[in-house]
């Protein structure tokens, strides 16, 4: 399948719901993603099997709080200085490009930039969703070395790392980013494609294709997001309450959704960093972390990101299954409320949703 | 020349007067490379002329406040890995390796490393003493590249950085060693023997073995410094006010000096970024960097790192010429008065005490 202006849009749509929350903001990564395509080609989107089993992907994407990707664009050189310096060290050619997150403009960059090399761009990501921490990915889970890691800027500088730990890595990778300014493009947990059959989550590219054609034309969209991702509504209202703050690195908040219609009366809190964390009424859990939460416009049915949020807009929150692999035992210790430091388990949505 | 225990232990006293307050207490530097010439064999010290030409050097060292180097010591693979990785990325062997800095245990810990490497050791420096910042260097004033540039840690984490700029590569390795706990490995501004020529301080270990071997045995030991070193006392005193702070990876601080004996009612401050940077009397400079200011304890006539200064303290700071490379336009741009953010010009010590 050729990414070519009518896909990119429906991929931004998806990716935006699929970005629970997070993964910046879409707008933006289609402006990028368009760009690229008129200035070369449009990729192809290609399935595992359509590249060499010992071939290796390039797993990349912006790094940053996402209330900083607004200010602080990206020069499109990125993703080629990348793959050079992963080709460089690993001594082998990169094959295609892969989304390290599939959620909000995550899944745009990467295609901009697989567009400038001319590679494709494989339908599979490292999340099947947003995450705040660049380690807390499906690469992660199954064990695949996170370094050596990429890190370039738009100035051109490159950092190597060959850190002990995904968790290490994650925390030198994010300082170096704020210094640049709050955000950087990068790429690691470097993968062939015979290890990404089981090391990654799949057909997500073709997922948020689906997902935003099925929102697109539709009378009632948020209708017909819920019955595409088998999602919940958590509540209809308008937010009332909203705190946010941009610290270490990351977009950290609060957002207060107090009901209106059917849900007059009910009162939902949100938990942000980054993405969308826990939804609660009260102290009863709504749907947390590994599952998605994403905030929806009430009247457009569009996905708003977390540092879109405005006090008095009218919202929708809807949650939906996260990936199979956040659900085992390993997925849930990179990925579950634990890992934020709550310390409540962690329920499947369907079930509490039952 | 051998640098066996007698040559180590002249060298740590040479390097915390050339220290000018930093670098690094030579206390540990010395118990470091003391381990490491036992556990292994002392290493020659060599001139440029005992070198091929193109052969690689490696300037390198720690990164940090000093206050953090008394808890947080190195694992002693530090500079095998740093050399393992320089090698690896430049395609050519290191022949020696060279002190970043020869102020403090940063004098030290080159020549501990390149025992447990098997290396010589170069009679240069990259700054004929110690200064807060890595790109403060004879390196970057006769424009060799900082990069790549190499970062290890006790962990075993390496991160390797390729900078716009010195000044880049400066900001992003002082986050990532702030990230590390405060203190880190680092080998930068790698160059050729032909090059270190003119790009370097040249015949530095052997000015602070003979400062270390002209104050060791002396009746009068600042005396004998002043001589050996052509050095101005700036007072004799003690210290009524210390204010000290680390912050930013940097450890900030001002000393109050008030005259005691022939100074009686005179009084003198000095304003510290890990080194003393400057002494004023009132308004009037004594002394400022990029000559080297240096606290001697009026007893012992032993140089105190910044860290150590304490309330009460008899001390006589001196102040000393420093390297001409810092003298010249680039030189002062680098290290002067302006690059630390005072307006005032800088005028040559023994101008100054003329």
């Amino acid at each position: 399948m050729l990414l070519d202006r009518p896909v990119l849009e429906a991929i931004a749509r998806g990716a935006a719901v699929l970005g629970a929350g997070g993964g910046g903001d879409t707008g933006t990564g289609l402006l990028i993603a368009l760009q690229a395509i008129e200035e070369t080609a449009a990729p192809q989107l290609v399935q595992l099997d359509d590249l060499p089993a010992d071939g290796l992907l390039m797993p990349c994407g912006g790094m940053g709080a996402p209330t900083v990707s607004y200010e602080k664009i990206e020069s499109g050189q990125e993703g080629g200085r990348l793959r050079e310096h992963v080709e460089a060290t690993f001594g082998t050619q990169v094959v295609a490009v892969m989304a390290g997150e599939i959620g909000g403009s995550n899944a745009l960059t990467p295609i901009a930039w697989a567009a400038r090399m001319g590679l494709p761009i494989v339908d599979a990501d490292g999340m099947g969703r947003a995450f705040p921490q660049m380690d807390q990915c499906a690469m992660e889970v199954m064990g695949i070395s996170p370094s050596p890691a990429f890190l370039t800027d738009e100035r051109g500088t490159v950092v190597i790392t060959h850190a002990a730990s995904g968790l290490w890595l994650e925390r030198i990778e994010r300082q170096i980013t704020i210094e640049m300014g709050g955000s950087a493009a990068t790429a690691e947990y470097i993968l062939t494609v015979e290890q990404a059959r089981t090391a990654t989550v799949l057909g997500t590219m073709s997922l948020a294709i689906r997902i935003g054609r099925a929102t697109q034309d539709a009378a009632d969209p948020i209708a017909a997001l819920v019955a595409e991702l088998g999602a919940f509504r958590l509540i209809e209202g308008k937010i009332t309450d909203l705190e946010r703050r941009t610290t270490k690195g990351f977009a950290f908040g609060t957002a207060v959704i107090e009901g209106v219609r059917a849900d007059a009366g009910r009162t939902v809190r949100i938990e942000i960093q980054n993405e969308n964390l826990i939804a609660k009424e009260g102290e009863r859990v709504l749907a947390s972390v590994p599952d998605l939460i994403t905030v929806l416009d009430s009247d457009t049915g569009d996905a708003v990101p977390t540092e879109r949020l405005r006090y008095g807009q009218r919202v929708t929150p809807i949650a939906f299954p996260c990936a199979p692999i956040w659900r085992t035992p390993r997925g849930l210790e990179v990925g579950g409320p634990s890992a934020f430091g709550y310390d409540f388990d962690y329920v499947p949505v369907e079930e509490i949703h039952a």
